[in-house]
């Protein structure tokens, strides 16, 4: 449980007090405001703040398209427009802040979005909790033998019991020694000024949980989702881009919708594989060596057009 | 007036329905929120959306510094210690959404600040409206003979009427022409389709009003600020970011007054610069001949050290 | 033309003298530097600097992916599969920085795209020419009535000439004006310090020309193309993205191949989309009223599909 | 010795080939490129390419500020001037792309400069090597007492052997099971398809070494040095950034002259410390209890003034 009593009772003391604003409020997004959602052993997402709603969005557009933007009925019908078209700037005008407690290997895949806003715990100021991502048995799997970065099949009992022990045994050392180093307590029981933070953090492995704030506007969070809630990113940063998508949909659910269907559901073909498929519709039976792209490109192709 | 009665209306409407929220609320932003503030002839700035506070910034340096802010005693007094230090993530946490109304060469000097969300009114789907920017006559100054991009000494009597007999007269007749040219009203008075908005609006000048939302964080807005309300930004510029600079004191005070006596109020000096800072202070004359800085620079000096 | 003979006379000047770098050398590139590519009336791009090659994005996709990318076989190959699979970073390895003069309208479309360097000629310091851009006659479009944004039909020859004489006729009196504003010469003909430069331009139409150095890395370049290469991008710009393009395809072929193949040539299907398409290669008829799309959207998918 | 004869014979072949070029170059930065410059017990900064020198920053403020350079007699002059007034956007001309070799937790630290391009080696497609940094005894210091975030004394000769009995333990321990988990040897010697590269790293410590391409351009690389080369940036990240400081003097000799001078070497004054400096040099006696700072203020005020 990633929260503590005296964490949960905080929360509900910022839920007690309800405060009258002239912004615009999105009703499916205070019920979130500051929860807790779990990922993983001990992570987890909460929403800190945001700014604007699906009206947002579109009073923002017309301001750029003025009348342009009347023909179009609806703000979900707009989106839409929007979203198909790739205008990204109204999109923007929405913003999320985050509190997201994950291990430091996923925090290092999700920093590499430059475009948001960031402060993460210090181990230079401060001292880490001992608390350290362990995986559950069924996502233990071996290195996949047809796709680099991926996993393949799962490992035996026998080998996830030994991974297990390993990952356990390894992260309890090295916080281990970490305390000793820093010597909140020394290998004797002793008080004393122990080792700079800044250089005893370096024993502690990957696994092991940082946390941040993190704010993000709406068209950069999407690109964050459709990245990470692939199906081809590592499943401990997907599980954290699915707990916020389903945060998202309950924030701005027309623009959420239009995103799932053009972005997360939408498929992006080649100038050769537009060839094909229009060949394809006339009749004509196309195969890899007529299709003028290379095999890893047509299995993919394949797979698509199901 | 920049405003019409109905837009003051629609603002009076938005503003009579406060709806209850759980995220930071800062009173003196409410206030501010939808309402113009006027700037030039035409123009005005306007809070459409905010977020955070005061307490949000210090809120995000904790999960930072952890432990470490800790023996900071207040608020205000860890906001002066950011600011000092040059820790900007904290302010990057809060975020500000401005409606703003500006001639378009004041509009091309302010894009140039990239980090920022923008939504302008498009003059290839819509019609610009007939304002333009006319000085007022205390504002018609000759070029500066001392500094490039600076102005001088006031024009005459006579020269300023020209001036603004000039800006008049070009800026009516452009937009004769402009309507003339996309045939809202032909030069024979009959209706027809004309030329495409996108090509008409190039014979517009740049003292024309156009339009945008402005979305950016507090860190960013600083940045603008300090040049923007600076003493050798444009005048034209300078008085929108006072007008800004006059609801951000109202929306984070503190990170205001911080912001003010550390930026705005403060003097950067050189390694040069502060080796005659120590010698001054120990009672050495110093002269540009034993500075070691050119005259440009003394001058500039001599001017901070009052 | 663009260039004076003095201008033709320093570029010839800076191409005559090769030095030898360690650095990575484009051929195709190095045809190009200095080199002014005529774009309308009075514009130009031309290449003053760039960083990278072909070979450098791969060298940088194989520090990332390390022996995953040696089954590869070669840079084309590698490259193909980097842009079909949005890895942007390796892109991003290359640089160029290109010297541009355009006019105002079309500067301020360009800007919008913050990933990139700027510096721009100032109107603040400096005296602008007297160059505008006139459209040719066959540019001449009526507003389009089924876009909002478009182009229509061509404007009869009676309804051209008088749209040339308003727009020749604006700029050069607004020239007249701004020179006779800043004084250089007075409507007397006496010299005179006049109006400030910074506020004297803002008599200038959008049609004037101003320059500027853009350096991009090849990532968001890319993008640019996209945006501004694209048939529904205006005109004006469009044909200094055209002029780009194709020095970019000198530069970094295969990288540039594998663009025109997934990017300008690609489609993006929403989930709908494609839905329909594996309806349709099933044999099955769809229609608009059974695709579940809207009637612009199916209009476009059909398009897609042609 | 962080490079293999291998990889100096590699560079060396690169460096034996100079082409001919017609862009700017560098004689300072042609005779670092592709070298090692060793930092840490394993790390390394090397230059990989680079684009533009101390006249390219010249040409396009000259590009901006036109006939108002002029004035200005030499480079160094102009140089200096755009550095006092802050105009960053000449700098912004110049870029770098760097292979870094680094400890993770100095990798963490570097990657918050987020105007960069980075290309990481990554952890989900390859293995990573055998090497881990282990601070020199002179280096291992206990936390500050006055400072949350800085080192105070060094440790104890007993002290500082425990904590590198510690740091080589775990880290050879977390490597030798990092290998068996992804089984190129398993605890039997046996072969075998071990668990997934993504997971078994989250074994690996923070003072693993990795290794990227990181392109910048000079105006933010300056910032990077400002604050990493500073004197409170943890000595590991710090080392780098001296590495890269003296790369920069040979490749911009006026522009980095310039850096030193008026930021290594600047001070920034509040408004309320200029109030004091101007009241001394007056002759007043200024103490904190008149000064109107904090103690914390007064005392960082004091070492300035020396």
């Amino acid at each position: 449980m990633p929260l503590s009593p005296e964490q949960l009772a905080e929360i509900e003391d910022l839920r007690a007090n309800p405060r009258p604003t002239l912004r615009a409020v999105s009703e499916g997004m205070e019920s979130h405001l500051y929860r807790a959602h779990d990922v993983l052993d001990h992570g987890f997402i909460r929403v800190i703040d945001y700014m604007g709603d699906d009206a947002a969005i579109c009073q923002a557009a017309r301001v750029s398209y003025g009348k342009g933007t009347k023909s179009v009925q609806n703000d979900a019908g707009l989106i839409r427009y929007l979203m198909r078209h790739w205008h990204s700037t109204p999109f923007e005008m929405c913003e999320i802040k985050l509190h997201v407690k994950l291990p430091v290997f996923v925090a290092r895949q999700w920093i590499r979005h430059r475009t948001a806003n960031v402060n993460e715990y210090s181990a230079r100021y401060s001292i880490l909790d001992r608390e350290f991502y362990i995986p559950e048995v069924d996502q233990l799997a071996a290195q996949s033998v047809v796709n680099n970065q991926g996993r393949g099949a799962a490992l035996t009992g026998a080998e996830s019991a030994r991974v297990l022990e390993i990952l356990k045994g390894d992260a309890g050392r090295a916080y281990d020694h970490y305390e000793e180093m820093i010597g909140e307590v020394d290998h004797n029981g002793d008080e004393k000024q122990g080792l700079a933070r800044e250089l005893a953090r370096m024993n502690l492995p990957a696994n092991i949980y940082t946390q941040w704030y993190w704010k993000v506007d709406l068209h950069n969070l999407f690109h964050f989702l459709r990245l990470r809630a692939d199906a081809h990113a590592q499943y401990e940063i997907r599980v954290y881009a699915d707990a916020i998508a389903r945060v998202v949909a309950d924030w701005v659910p027309a623009a959420y919708g239009a995103f799932e269907d053009y972005r997360m559901g939408g498929v992006n073909f080649s100038g050769k594989a537009m060839d094909c498929v229009r060949r394809m519709l006339k009749g004509e039976e196309v195969t890899q060596e007529t299709s003028g792209m290379s095999k890893g490109e047509w299995r993919e192709f394949e797979g698509d057009i199901g």
